[in-house]
């Protein structure tokens, strides 16, 4: 393998692949990264078993080959360069870099030792507008599980419905609902349509590899023959992600009926009075209480050593007055996301679930559990 | 008590007087931070017996008293607060602080448990410009010794000669030395005169304290009644500092005397040099080789098991050839606070001393002791 390509494209893939190198190795060829020709492009990949990326990149190329490098050292070392043309060359089994003043060699590994990371071999079934499919990643994947007591709950089940893909997480306190319009294609393959479960950590990191790039404008997915695997993909990046097995809750359930009291409050004054509240609520297992009646709403926490605070904010509230407590870090993560002015918010009593949604954008849908508290 | 004040001063106020709370304090009070009406204006105080400080702000004071709360949420609260007036009124030992449409209450304690911090009573003896002295620190403080294994090491030797403050920091195996003027004040105490040594933290606070104000023009400098403790001090702020008792080693000893290689290479590039070469001295602790002939400096590292790296730097260089190893993380620490394009280096051999000087800065002087290296 000989060939030259520019730093800041090198440093970009190289950050962009990183992503999903394993930080706490099983094997010492999955901290490496893959480099190798391909029709005139330098292609890298990386693998964590669960999440691969290839990423392809410009490259003047004189010597067809390929091998596998440390990521981590690499990356660096190539960050550290100057905006300059970076020539690689394979020697043994060594890569060695050169860079106007900067030579370096790095021992690598035999490119057969390194896991087979599947490609799309023909095109995707559907495509998305990136910045749409970006931003729905953001308003759902967060409400998906951590611990991996119900391994289905660690997934974002995605289903598609006639032109539009559904994103659904839940981990049984919250649920997050998107619904996203294909740009092009039809899903033909059964498990689009009944729906797969994705782990919540692979959209996360596409979210953040495809939403910085101006570059890449549309995402295609589709799923791998052996129907196990789902693959996101761009001209210059590929995702590869394994399924979740399992079946998915019945998330339609969920979703409650129409509430008896419904208010509309502005986001940014709900968001620091939350914030506010959450600093009293913090020992005193984040719970913040909400009071509503025709005035508005009062945001209260208190923690029994450290004190209490209170805060009123307006709402355009209609219906029944209210009392609810939520636990303060559920309402932060879901006003996190959210770009409109409002949020409306519909409750059905104390015990029942609340409901949020956004005027402009009915296409999204949030639920959080109430904490039960005592009067 | 009961005043007002502006959230912004009484954030900042917070803030600075938070850099002295005990992040994991002995006593409960001394995570408490001290409210105090004082001649017309609000006074705030915290201590972790180390280093106290005193910060005063404006305020309009209605009923004047004292009271002590917990520091960490009353100084989130008023952060997250509107820029608007803050109420703040004592109820018992709670305090109450109400602004717009927020309210809060804090558990306080009574002022009498809060540890006495002394207060300055005359004038200062010496004085600096706050700009000269935050540089002056951040060009020595970092080379005092981090472990407590020779105690006087942790500290700042703060000796005055004539018209200047001379301060010295060495871990044993580099030593920072920065020559500062007064500028007003003739030192009277002997102790300034025969050398003080300040815990290189408080140092270090009281440089991030009033580096970023503008205010706080100039900063004087005073021993306490008892000796034991230095104040220093501006219209704004006291930072209060015990001192450590014990000998500081003869640091005019330790100086070198010339070399025999001088080289003047440029920051921007041997920053750089060094930043690559430490990726690769990593894990082979941070030893990263000079070598210097007429041509310029050639820096080199390398870990068998990872890989190698050289890059070639122009130099001015006069004398012998020479070749010596560092650690990179003492040469990154001291080039961090560079601010010149150009630093000199002195070499006498392998095993001595690389002696680093400013040629616009005749008042600085770093010395790094070199690691042994088989050829």
């Amino acid at each position: 393998m000989k060939l030259s390509v520019l730093q800041e494209n090198l440093a970009k893939g190289l950050a962009t692949v990183g992503r999903s190198v394993a930080s706490r190795a099983q094997l010492p060829v999955l901290s490496n990264i893959l480099l190798a020709t391909d029709k005139g492009r330098l292609k890298l990949s990386a693998t964590n078993l669960e999440t691969g990326i290839n990423h392809w990149l410009g490259a003047k190329i004189e010597k067809e080959g390929t091998l596998s490098v440390p990521a981590k050292i690499l990356t660096e070392f190539v960050s550290s360069l100057p905006p300059e043309k970076v020539n690689l060359e394979a020697k043994d089994n060594n890569l060695l870099v050169d860079c106007g003043q900067y030579q370096a060699e790095f021992n690598g590994l035999d490119a057969t030792e390194f896991p087979k990371i599947p490609s799309l071999k023909s095109k995707a079934e559907i495509s998305f507008a990136t910045t749409s499919l970006v931003k729905a990643i953001n308003q759902v994947a967060f409400a998906a599980a951590q611990d991996e007591g119900r391994p289905v709950l660690t997934g974002v089940l995605l289903l598609v419905r006639g032109k539009e893909l559904i994103l659904v997480a839940t981990d049984g306190y919250r649920l997050s609902l998107k619904k996203l319009p294909t740009t092009k294609g039809v899903a033909e393959s059964k498990e689009l349509k009944k729906g797969l479960i994705m782990p919540s950590r692979t959209l996360t990191e596409l979210a953040r590899t495809v939403g910085g790039t101006e570059t890449e404008k549309e995402i295609g997915l589709a799923i791998t023959q052996e129907a196990n695997q789902a693959i996101f993909s761009s001209p210059e990046t590929e995702i590869i992600s394994r399924l979740i097995e399992g079946k998915y809750p019945d998330f339609e359930k969920i979703i409650p009926e129409k509430g008896k009291t419904k208010i509309i409050v502005d986001v940014a004054e709900l968001t620091r009075a939350v914030k506010v509240a959450a600093i009293f609520a913090r020992e005193a297992a984040n719970i913040v209480r909400f009071q509503i009646d025709q005035k508005g709403l009062e945001i209260t926490a208190n923690t029994a050593q450290v004190g209490r605070n209170i805060a009123r904010i307006e709402a355009k509230v209609s219906g029944e007055k209210s009392k609810i407590a939520f636990n303060s870090r559920y309402l932060l993560d879901l006003l996190a996301t959210v770009d409109s002015e409002e949020i409306n918010l519909e409750l059905a009593g104390a015990l029942n679930p609340g409901v949020f949604t956004l005027k402009n954008e009915p296409s999204f849908l949030h639920i959080i559990m109430p904490v039960r508290v005592q009067e």
